[in-house]
């Protein structure tokens, strides 16, 4: 395991968080991208017949609002692992293994997308809508692991000179994102219509709380 | 967020831009090549009878136009992507966002051309044209708004000695994207093949402006 | 073909492990990302009449239990790639074709997931699982080659200062590799539940040799 | 466009480059991984009745030699465009046109492997091994190009100090291409069991140049 002690033949910390980080990076630009995969695109013979295309389209907005919010989630989680990995100069088996279950959360995410894409506005929205709300709730989860495994438990993976204020204020931040997904989760069994707002509102304040004046980037100096 | 002021940790700006690139990258590299699994392989069933393979694949054309369209589309914005890059040391919690918008219209792409292949040729060929163009329109449109973010309203995000001049250059160039991809749209539903055609001509433009004698690339000192 | 003797350019022993761990890892993460497509999501029409949404989903288990054992195979052979090329400063022809064949299995990894997932719990369900574990045994066998050859062939590929005991500690947990999928391979075939269970766990412990006091990753100083 | 002689804001040249080559990796790593897609399971269904499972894979054998064909092709593609690479210190938009003109005939390759895959052994195999030469015929005419445009069209895009033998040496490996691969194209038109196997010798002589005593990465030095 990696001390920041020693750091031989040259950068082999960073390699490793700079390999780490490539890999990661690549899962999540695949599952990102494979999402539009999901979008079944209608058919002449669909379309042909009664209807036209533009309703054809407009009858698929389920799946662009799927594909809108689980866009949403995955580019904010990867910006938010990218300032994880501002604060790490290392890492350890454990961080690996916490690593790996993130990309295993977010290469899932196509299937309740597609699974909520295909079910809303049927008899059984609530039950899709609520499972993908659930799985990004497990994300956060294991996002906010990911996060307290090096602060907490192994700090020589941490930059030396990490703000100990920095790392509370983004702590904090962290550790409102598993109940709130879970809230979402559990209003989505009751109004499906509502969880999905709830769950854009959500990632869209991870995504961009600087606007709310939140210090976003707290630089670790 | 990022002041040039700090590179607190060595090249934490330098890492920033270059892991936003690198995740970059991947989205376009991926939506590019995915855009082949919507090119569907005529069955041997659909051969046996009448028709040859030769009619079969020629029958492919709409697919193929759609996907060299967006091959080069991608492509080319990929390019400038690149040459946007090149002015930044650093990025902020806008930047990523408008960077992360744009990654949405890039990994939606295959969606359109899907939908375009499909329908071309059929009675809807002119939504499905004018939609297709509809989607580059917007992409150019954010577009501009990555390059103008940074060059007008964070500057600290510049390489300190960039050149207003080629700025300005990048800037007008730019600023022709947007009304040239919204007229092929507007043309693509008077006449789907005349905006084709507008579309790859105005893409191969800005792939290959050196061959007009536009500087393509002005070095930034 | 690179020698340590000569590195022209500056880094092109370092580049050129660098350019083949990036591609690597594009393949590794390509290849865990798209597992995820080979999960059907039932449609409505399934679910419609007597059975409901979550039992659909439940009986998708053999697709969650081949992704997730898939997932941990080739998670856990990235980072013990990872763990390889620490030990490399150049690369020549024979590890290329070498990375290059074990790249090949890694990618094949989807095609027998899907198959097992299809055929559990249905007649064929042995030859399924034994052909599933099969893949990994050969994969772990090119794994193998992939350590041997620059450690025992090609000395010159190895970083100058690499510890020999921390090399024959690896090569001795690499060794259990192939004797140990060909054993759940037969199992699986004798019977299918068995063999996947050991699959996972001789998968566990080579993704988490830390929790077991083994020294994972031996540092070569 | 870049010249040797400016290389502003430290590694401009050398981040361009090396920003191309992770794009075109990622491209190549991407085309390789979903070459599996086109690889169908047989299904329960398919399987039920009176045949078996073993059979009905052992009747996908022309899919996997598709795939095995097309991985070597692709792979071997890569080894050799990370060797050209290596000779470079910049791009223009030149190099980087012809590169997405390479990359488009990359990204392009899983659709003949599906063609070959589902017309081997059927009426029309003749045209579906011959179109599938023909692609790496065009392939290799585009890479030869690349190599081609900065050692005799833009020398100031090579290392300073390459050495001529070596680069005359790679041009004359790389001038086998094209004709090796039209030869092989016209040969699947008349027999394609004769003609694929053509195209595996080829690839292999260019993947493994090492074992027949051919200089394969003549170092530039």
């Amino acid at each position: 395991m990696f001390r920041k002690r020693s750091a031989p033949h040259g950068e082999i910390g960073h390699r490793d968080t700079a390999r780490l980080e490539a890999f990661s990076d690549g899962v999540f630009a695949i599952a990102i991208t494979l999402l539009i995969l999901e979008i079944r695109v209608p058919t002449v013979d669909q379309v042909e017949g009664e209807t036209s295309l533009w309703r054809a389209l407009i009858e698929l907005w389920p799946s662009y609002f799927g594909y809108l919010i689980s866009f949403l989630v995955i580019g904010m989680m990867w910006i938010n692992h990218h300032n994880v990995f501002k604060f790490l100069v290392g890492v350890d088996q454990w961080l690996l293994t916490i690593n790996l279950a993130l990309l295993l959360c977010i290469s899932f995410i196509p299937f309740p997308t597609a699974l909520l894409a295909e079910h809303i506005t049927h008899p059984d929205e609530r039950t899709a809508a609520a499972l993908y709300a659930a799985v990004f709730f497990v994300t956060a989860l294991v996002f906010y692991a990911l996060w307290r495994y090096p602060t907490r438990r192994a700090p020589w993976l941490l930059v030396p000179d990490a703000d100990p204020k920095a790392i509370a204020a983004i702590t904090r931040r962290f550790s409102y994102g598993p109940p709130a997904y879970l809230a979402a989760a559990i209003i989505s069994w009751i109004s499906p219509t509502v969880g999905l707002v709830a769950l854009a509102v959500i990632s869209l304040l991870y995504l961009a709380p600087a606007l709310l004046g939140d210090p976003v980037e707290p630089s670790p100096d």
